[in-house]
């Protein structure tokens, strides 16, 4: 009763959604299509990775010949190759760093000379159109990139936390992504669009990871090494993390920040080894991007004096001023207000991108390519003309800070690095354009000016260079070019920070703040607010500022913008999982979920597969269903002997029976649909019937008889006591006992490398394959219907029990959802089975399963049921 | 084959552990012996943590009264715990530093005194004498302390590794040890013993962690609040683990290095919400400490001037020299072989306390408690004595720094604080005396001084304070005064690392190092080969110098260090952890493990309950077995009626069959034994019978026949095809269905609580308890043989089933142990059910089974038999 009142509750809260069945939802999102206005329903179509281990018997002869050498030795391997991983990542930056820096010198340096040849002659409409050319050509060069590979789009942030959660998306770990993403984000940083390089290089930097230790690309078919390790989606994973985790370490010269954020979007469990070849190969990426421009820019090889790409320089009181904290326990208050607009400001944002998402969804992506190059080139060339004329025309000249306290030698070397980059447009000696200052540099540049410029910038124009950036940079988000978030974000957000430093200095009279402090704690409640990342985004904002005390604000600032984002809408890179409807799993489940068990939410109809089976009906299965995996199973009646017809066969010590040919209504049916290419016309198996139960107009009922049965706790507790005569129709749902799990993968591996043996023989006769035969096509094994069919004999037989993963983790149809849900996600699996309490599969369980809308809708129909 | 022979080897490098079989290890495990001179066994008298939830009914009642909203103020309890948890341990720091300071101050100053106007009288003597006065008093009172509380002695950081590794140790987490604790290292470290305050600190803030959230204690019994959250080891890890992490924010001044301490000894998964807790916990705890300590010493309110009650000053170069670098790439091979070298120090030092420890154990630890006291006495006398006569006598007067490059004004103050410690004993005008500025200033001093005195020190002195140094520590480690050792070795690597820096400077002629930097490295490399922690360990250095670019070279040193010293024994904690013969579980298995199943390293001899059972049989099996938790079940046999002599309940829609009645060989002799006390003399039931299995005379042909059936993969797939008739013996071992587990601490409450029906009634009239009264009892439930028996009567029956797990994980028995190992260690697991093919319960794996040794003694055996 309780329950079903606060699911009334909750139906009324969810509005639209209350009528809606999880079969319907299930067959939705097969489809995958978009209902409603706020509804994007998970698709079915990403598959899950596989970062469970399957110990099958190929797998225990690579154990027999590992011994503890070589496993020392398979182990420096591992760290030799997240040592490349780290100094290859680093490399990339040093590269996209290099060119944004040669390019936007280039361009500014151009405008800039013409700009001020411009101000006495009167010919600025010329400097813009020189900016617009080279901004649109950059753009241009960007976007063709995309359209080559589309997955290059956006920060890929979000397709590296779906990765790294375990859900394959296609093409995201490719090279030509890579080479696309690479030179993409060179482009568009450097034509002058409000995005940043971190989230590619992040990107770039999991594309790395994913591709080096393959030692091999599709893109590139030919070059192929020797080079058999690493062939599993669970090492593929791992150095996905460490790649992801270099990525952040060379954009932001953050390296624990960097493990800390593989981490946190990665869902494994806590493996003190591989966090620890993480945290080296951020080590290395950082390190070795330090090097390189140590010794490119200031020449100083092997000094190691900068930190990452981004960095926020040495926040410092100056000695002279004894008064000075960088902040105070007053200061707290103000953050956690500061808090509270970061997150609403923040909220906004991802609400107008939401929206602006939604529209291109509708209205750009599905008309011609070129349209989206279209609309770059219109956001380029918006943006370019509000930067120009905004810096011409609104900007206020400004006194530069007095050099009075400028007597002790660090201040000067910071303060001269600071005002090295202002720009004195129109503004006479000694002054500035602030405006033009902001606008007119790269964003890092920006920043530093926000952070460290002892001179104020005018309220007004921070008021507006917030609002045309807020409005731009949400613009920008999400049109075909790769586009980091970060740097956009902080830069937004230190003008609020900096803006609200200016006003309590000025009107409130508050002298004492260190406008600094004020402009990072404003920029990292913008970005906390915008991607709502919490303990890797502390430790990286941290480890950018290189001050350890600012700790606790940025802490209590990003807590506050999270907690009061979070009442509105989810973080952006969410919102735009969300958007493409990927069945990401959150961390917890809700407790309200409870009420559910694992029987609730399984997946009944399955297609089994019996441990020694024809290839014609391995065959038909695989045509004819769409599972990623089969269960093994056998029948374990006590009247056992009415199913065998086949004849009974041993293998591996392990005892299984094959039913083969039982004639039943239906069988007329399937054998004339879906199997025409099929040549033999002997589809008289067991398994095929298993096969046709997913066929709609069976299903329903049989769905709810399953149900029923599996509202009695222990179904079959006596199975000499269930009726034994009438099962027609329940015969289907005869008890199986589950023996393993095999995936179609390894299925079509052994029909193509022919692991089969003949009726009249043993199954010891059959073929073996090693570890190495099975993984070789990793990761792109081949498909069912490029099968060559006459090549098989249908009536040979296929001993899949050597090959099947024997022993998968598994739950009990009782267990309640948090527990599933926990062993689902802190093991990585792909495929749960449901086993009863007497060793039958009654179900299972995949990610689709698992999402948080599977699961509402599921809880709905429970309380009604009840 | 291949296997046999490399365990042969194995057999050959272990040495004289070949002949010993499983059983044998169990039974010396469970006597806790130690033999042989380099080996004890865990123990098997140490209990695992409960950190699997248990979802039995009454914890569903507590879930059907959640709604979101009471969720929610469930969450903001626990943020507001975690925050007092940190601003607790904070101020608990607070007091030990101020106590330390205080009492330091007093002691150095009248000493110092002394010994100047001593200079010149020649009245040494009497100043040595002060100074031991000063120590032995302050030692003696730490040693009464550990007297009252033994579990306060050392660094509390090994107990703390176990408790977050899973294993309760009885008294760690009292009130009475955290007094002990945090007063006794105060005295410690006044004592000025070679010790430091680091771990202790941490086993406060665990302490804390464990106490706060309870508003209760064993010691003030009477004091108890309506305040029934968090009853659960879950919970209580969980703020233990915060509470950790908040004791090395508060001692190093690094929250996230506390973090990941925090996760890198604790086997959680990474759940996100928790490390969030966590890291807001170390937050509070820093700058509380901060907020005070600011306060305090500095009269500056609410500035956070000071980080950590450790902190490493800061390391810069002169602005002046542009040419001076904190570290180049060249340095870095000097900083691999320095860790080397580290490496074997740590493990030296390592080896040379186990010996130690070992010593203690035979000669010290069995005398009167007294001869420990004399025994720090005699250590505080003998350094004090050392310390006093080296500062005197082998010094060597060295100039102080030149004051050329103090023309800046940061350099200045840095040197000024510096500067400001040193002692001139006997030294003329501005030189120093290098040993007596090293053994007569606090510990965090002599480090400071090694770190950042320009001028140098020689490298005899360095040499002879190395290795005095070094013996000290060494022996001090292991008395019974609360000490940390994390001080000491920085101490002790410190002025390694200042020698090498000195010699490469003098000696070859490589002017551009900073000795700063080496002596880091140093610290590091001799930390790093003593305790072997990697990523937290690297954090906290990082954090405590306040720079980031020391990442790597402290990265590669502690990893160098670490490989070096893993190659010669283990980390010292782990050392002491082994010493106690605690079941630790280590990070992974070796590979090799993997030839052993889930079946080979269960526990067979199980003790069943049914889930109904009379209240004598149930007092039985609590009384005759030791086993902390029970599976209950029901027999599965197709001819079931013959075992059900009683009559058959329906509870709860779980038709469970209750045998009461069978008369069976070896129920005399079971009568006669172990049952004196129970009132009734109506014995005979199955679970008595079941009780009785692991009496030896008969266990052995027994487990030798469950060992055959289970060599067999799926054993009793058919269940009616076994023999019925000839069961004597392997009655016992007839298949049983699982049905959950139910722990004694939940039997004994339940008898205590009354929770039974008479045989004539349903078990609807059952009397129910609610979540509150299962859990009131809270950490320590009462003990069987505290109930008195002839309140209950014996004929009344209990229905278990709503109060056990009903769904914990399980395993089938061909699991490989990885797989096994995996789950048991991430999900925190305390009894993991080994359940077959056809879900009858074949055994269950504990911690025990799980530890390094026991698994070897079990590949051993396994190689053997094959």
């Amino acid at each position: 009763m309780a329950c079903c009142r606060r699911c009334l509750c909750c139906q009324c809260c969810c509005g639209e959604g209350e009528t809606r069945t999880p079969e319907e939802l299930l067959q939705w999102t097969i489809l995958g299509e978009t209902h409603g206005e706020d509804e994007i329903l998970p698709r079915k179509d990403y598959e899950s990775l596989d970062y469970d281990r399957c110990i099958n018997e190929p797998f225990m002869e690579v154990l027999d010949g590992m011994d503890n050498k070589k496993a020392r030795k398979y182990e420096v391997v591992k760290w030799i190759v997240v040592f490349a991983i780290g100094a290859c990542t680093g490399l990339v930056g040093l590269f996209v760093d290099f060119f944004v820096r040669l390019f936007s010198h280039l361009k500014f340096s151009i405008v800039e000379k013409s700009v001020e040849a411009c101000t006495e002659k009167g010919c600025l409409a010329l400097s813009l159109l020189e900016l617009l050319a080279f901004n649109m050509t950059f753009i241009f060069i960007a976007s063709v990139l995309v359209l080559i590979e589309p997955v290059a789009a956006g920060s890929g942030i979000p397709e590296i936390k779906c990765y790294l959660n375990g859900v394959k998306i296609p093409g995201i770990v490719r090279l030509r992504t890579f080479v696309c993403k690479a030179v993409g984000v060179l482009f568009t940083v450097a034509g002058g669009l409000f995005v940043g390089k971190e989230g590619p290089m992040i990107h770039s930097g999991a594309i790395v990871g994913a591709g080096l230790p393959q030692f091999q690309s599709i893109t590139f078919k030919k070059i192929r090494f020797n080079f058999p390790y690493f062939r599993t989606d669970r090492d593929k994973r791992d150095f996905v993390s460490a790649g992801a985790a270099a990525g952040v370490a060379a954009a932001f010269g953050a390296p624990i920040g960097g493990t800390l954020f593989s981490l946190e979007e990665g869902s494994s469990f806590w493996n003190q080894e591989l966090t620890w070849k993480v945290l080296f190969c951020s080590m290395s990426a950082t390190f070795t991007l330090n090097f390189f421009r140590s010794g490119i820019l200031y020449n100083s090889w092997g000094s190691f004096q900068l930190p990452g790409l981004l960095n926020f320089g040495e926040f410092k009181c100056s000695d002279s001023d004894k008064k000075c904290h960088l902040w105070t326990a007053v200061d707290l208050a103000f953050f956690v207000v500061m808090g509270i607009f970061g997150g609403l400001l923040g909220a906004l944002f991802n609400c107008l991108n939401k929206r602006l998402a939604k529209y291109r969804m509708r209205n750009v992506h599905p008309k011609a390519k070129f349209v989206r190059v279209l609309e770059s080139l219109l956001v380029t060339m918006v943006t370019t003309i509000v930067l120009f004329v905004a810096s011409m025309t609104l900007g206020e000249c400004r006194d530069l800070s007095s050099p009075t306290n400028t007597d002790n030698a660090t201040h000067v070397s910071n303060s001269e690095d600071v005002n090295s980059t202002i720009k004195t447009f129109f503004c006479p000696n000694k002054t500035y354009n602030d405006m033009a200052t902001l606008f007119f540099n790269p964003q890092e540049v920006a920043i530093h000016q926000l952070f460290h410029q002892d001179s104020t910038f005018s309220p007004v124009s921070l008021s507006i260079f917030f609002v045309l950036y807020f409005l731009l940079a949400c613009w920008t988000y999400g049109i075909s070019v790769p586009s980091g978030l970060f740097v956009p974000s902080l830069l937004c957000g230190a003008a609020y920070g900096r803006l609200v430093a200016n006003i309590l200095k000025t009107y409130i009279g508050m002298d004492h703040v260190y406008s600094g402090t004020f402009a990072l704690v404003g920029a990292a409640s913008f970005l906390g607010g915008v991607v709502r990342m919490t303990i890797s985004l502390t430790v990286i904002l941290i480890e950018s500022t290189n001050e350890i005390t600012y700790g606790l604000p940025i802490m209590i600032t990003l807590m506050v913008a999270k907690w009061t984002g979070d009442f509105f809408n989810k973080g952006i890179y969410d919102i735009h999982i969300m958007l493409r409807g990927v069945p990401l799993l959150e961390w917890e489940t809700e407790v309200e979920m409870d009420k559910l068990t694992a029987s609730d939410i399984m997946e009944p109809n399955l297609t089994y597969v019996y441990p020694h089976t024809r290839i014609q009906s391995l065959v038909s299965i695989l045509r004819t269903t769409v599972y990623h995996a089969f269960p093994v199973v056998t029948e374990n009646r006590g009247n056992e002997k009415e199913f065998m017809k086949g004849n009974v066969l041993i293998s591996n010590n392990i005892r299984f029976k094959k039913s083969s040919i039982l004639t039943r209504a239906g069988e007329q049916r399937r054998r004339s649909q879906s199997m025409k290419s099929y040549p033999s016309s002997e589809l008289r198996n067991v398994c095929d019937e298993l096969a046709g139960t997913e066929q709609a107009e069976e299903a329903e009922d049989m769905l709810q008889q399953m149900l029923e049965r599996r509202h009695v706790p222990y179904p079959n507790l006596y199975p000499d006591q269930s009726p034994s005569e009438e099962w027609t129709m329940e015969e289907r749902f005869r008890p199986l006992t589950f023996h393993g799990l095999i995936l179609r993968s390894q299925l079509v591996n052994l029909l193509i490398r022919g692991v089969c043996y003949a009726e009249n023989q043993s199954s010891a006769t059959q073929p073996r394959l090693s570890y190495t035969e099975m993984t070789e096509d990793y990761p792109r094994y081949p498909d069912i219907h490029d099968l060559d069919l006459a090549l098989l004999n249908p009536r040979m037989i296929v001993d899949v029990a050597p090959y099947m993963n024997p022993c998968p983790y598994t739950v009990s149809p009782n267990t309640r959802v948090s527990q599933v849900f926990n062993l689902f996600r802190t093991m990585g699996l792909r495929h749960l089975p449901v086993v009863n309490a007497v060793g039958e599969i009654v179900g299972i369980i995949t990610r689709h399963n698992l999402t948080h809308e599977f699961l509402l809708a599921k809880l709905r129909q429970h309380c009604i049921t009840i």
